[in-house]
């Protein structure tokens, strides 16, 4: 007999006050959430890469909780970032244009002071929290991670391609050599891009150690993969895959360390950790560039491989081992959860897209969102319901680069066809109205902010 | 530090004369291969499928060793079996031709009495065979699986569409209905497509319980998911990938039930499984076809995704549990391994093409072949050497239908390059000359049987 594969419950949440009283069966536990940068949802060993070794997210896996359908909150690296640290569309954010840019060094703008993020919304539940790696909201004052509720910061303010020696592209030859910063000071500039993997991760056991007495909450935004990659020496030439799989099995490595600090200090039974990536695979850059695998297409678009990513939750003791969910999640349901588990609040004045996961982390048969918006910029090009999928708009980041509208939207079922290949739209014209209701409703109560992403001096 | 990739032996066995003594730690272990149709690369969840849900394979992987670079001996069905039970390229057996073909009803041929199959040569060392399931080495007599080693057969002798039930195509509507076999008699026709893999499993079973307490070998080809598809009513309807996933969802609850036999009846520490896929996925069938994941294209191409398949080895006890190997492997590869272990011989008057693959199955990091041959039908189209592979002629089984030969051929690296994505031919001319060599001394040794597959009536 086959598990049987029950949808127990299914409640979107598009509005929820969540004032919450804490049912955490663990007093106020501690959170990591490692978010590796442009990594495809087909990359890892445990998703089915052939020639990458990923033995420590292979082991997290088997103590954990695999998603097969999980989301980020957009295919670039700006707008995904304001998506998890604040469970709200990037759309509502200001993190948004009408092209699908993201912060660069002349931008003035970032994260508005007026969202609420996860590290904020946990200090009244008394937890500490740390920023280790790629921040990418904002690099002047009033948007830096210290500026956001972060207690410390450490790490390089963007992507690491904004300078003017990793990039001949005309403007960033008047980029200003790239900042590592520690809090608000600029305490480096052009570190040595082979060892950040190695630094963020020694900081993040630092930040464990150094306060494996009360909760925290570290966030662990690698600037690896992103191009140009780089590994230590102890990983550049290891993998069959090239520099890019050495950078991922560094990242594995760094993986496998904090995991290991959490077993030593005792902390694993009351620590959840999870592993995501900010957006799919970057396929137009050669080598250099991940897999979505069976997904279609990759990074900066709309396409199952722009927008769902590798994903593992770990708590020992908490999630049952060793399992995989077909339930939707996404990187904004991680700030409810957290919250949740914190015994945290957040402000019931704005509308929040996330779901508190912990039903699905207990069970994976459970369901708590049946629906996914992908926004291509300020614009839905895409949205899910259930399996359904449908596509206004397309663009390929691959081989194309010309939008096109679709009318009438294409049509995929994402469970009998997960590569997006057979459009179903003539078949199920009632899916397709069924689908068109939900994101009516959702554009209705939408109030898009000021774009925070304009350059004036640009002129575009 | 990355764990140390060493490939510790090269030795690519093309000729081989293996009347070997057996150095088998356990006495005559048992031999079980259970060989899917047409899954493809990406179609389990432990090769990164999001919405099959195969838990007894995932579980096998957990336990054993998981390919990642396995090939069959041919992207079709006939030929891709007499590689295995032969341990030889098809090419040499006659089982190709100058087209891409099978074995259909009207065909006379087979695979020639002068071959020597595994289950004949395990017979010097006392083993007792059986094949349950598709045979499609010829249905005449003189080709039946008990006239090629095997003391019990029971199944289908050729693919399930076959008959005029199940296909429109004009020339099968001549076919006579579909033969259930046991032995040399036909016992049932036109058998219920549903029961199929239940049945199959039943007679494994007990086929195994009969024969605890001698050395055997069960050979166990699935007549699924080659379409037409079916599932019993207990998996129907269960699988969110549809049908597809039904099938396979069911051929894993098959596999679950093996391994628990074997482990009820203690014989798991005595017995070697392998599963693996005949070729890859039919990409052209729409929903009913699977998925080479991140591979190029898929059935019947020289494409990754036409010939390397999905495959576990299991030995509890024997082989090291939750292991990954990237070292080359083909099911020609399985005779020797599985003669050396059973101590038994078999002619040295021919060429194989298989090595012993018991290094890797000790230790994933060993490799024990150096290049793969990709032929389609009797013509050898790509060729593999470490990591290179070239391409003189492709052809895709999907988008198109023409042969299109290369000059210079196609040259990628699979390490870097899984996808088949980038051609490395301009930057690697002494790659291709190293290749050309290996392919010449290859084809200068070659001696093409005559082919069984022409069937005169069809005049083509």
């Amino acid at each position: 007999m086959p598990f049987s594969y029950i949808r127990i419950t299914f409640f979107f949440v598009s509005l929820c006050a969540c004032s919450s009283n804490s049912q955490a069966p663990v007093d106020r536990p501690n959170f990591i959430v490692i978010f590796a940068d442009d990594l495809g949802y087909g990359d890892l060993g445990v998703y089915g890469h052939p020639t990458i070794r990923t033995p420590h997210l292979d082991r997290m896996a088997a103590e954990g909780l695999r998603f097969t359908q999980f989301y980020t909150g957009a295919s670039v690296c700006t707008p995904s970032r304001a998506a998890l640290l604040t469970g709200r569309l990037p759309v509502r954010n200001g993190l948004t244009d009408d092209q699908i840019r993201v912060l660069f060094p002349p931008s003035k703008g970032g994260l508005p002071a007026s969202e609420v993020t996860i590290p904020e919304a946990l200090q009244s539940a008394g937890y500490v929290s740390a920023a280790i790696g790629k921040w990418h909201l904002g690099h002047v004052p009033g948007h830096f991670p210290t500026e956001h509720g972060f207690d410390e910061y450490f790490g390089i303010p963007y992507s690491n391609d904004m300078t003017p020696t990793a990039s001949d592209w005309g403007r960033a030859q008047t980029y200003p050599p790239l900042p590592l910063m520690r809090g608000t000071e600029v305490i480096e500039t052009e570190p040595d891009q082979r060892l950040l993997t190695r630094r963020y991760t020694e900081e993040s056991i630092s930040f464990i150690q150094r306060n494996r007495d009360r909760p925290f909450f570290l966030y662990l935004p690698h600037t690896m993969p992103h191009i140009p990659i780089f590994a230590s020496d102890e990983f550049e030439g290891t993998s069959t895959r090239g520099l890019y799989g050495d950078v991922i099995e560094e990242i594995d490595w760094s993986v496998g360390q904090i995991l290991d600090v959490l077993r030593d200090t005792g902390l694993d039974r009351k620590t959840l950790v999870i592993f995501t990536s900010d957006n799919g695979p970057w396929l137009t850059v050669g080598f250099a560039g991940g897999t979505a695998g069976l997904l279609r297409d990759g990074k900066g678009t709309t396409w199952e491989g722009g927008m769902r990513v590798p994903t593992i939750a770990w708590w020992p003791g908490m999630i049952p081992a060793g399992q995989t969910t077909q339930s939707l999640g996404t990187t904004m349901d991680l700030m409810p959860t957290m919250l949740e588990l914190a015994g945290a609040s957040r402000p019931d004045d704005r509308i929040y897209d996330g779901a508190d996961l912990m039903p699905v982390l207990l069970d994976p048969a459970a369901e708590v969102r049946k629906g996914i918006y992908y926004y291509r910029g300020a614009q839905l090009w895409a949205a899910r319901k259930g399996p359904w999928k449908i596509h206004y708009v397309t663009r390929s980041a691959y081989v194309g680069d010309q939008p096109v509208e679709h009318e009438p939207p294409l049509l995929f079922h994402l469970g009998r066809d997960p590569g997006e290949r057979f459009n179903l739209a003539e078949e199920h014209p009632e899916v397709i109205l069924e689908l068109q209701e939900m994101v009516d409703a959702h554009l209705t109560e939408l109030v898009r902010a000021p774009s925070q992403l304009k350059i004036p001096e640009w002129n575009d």
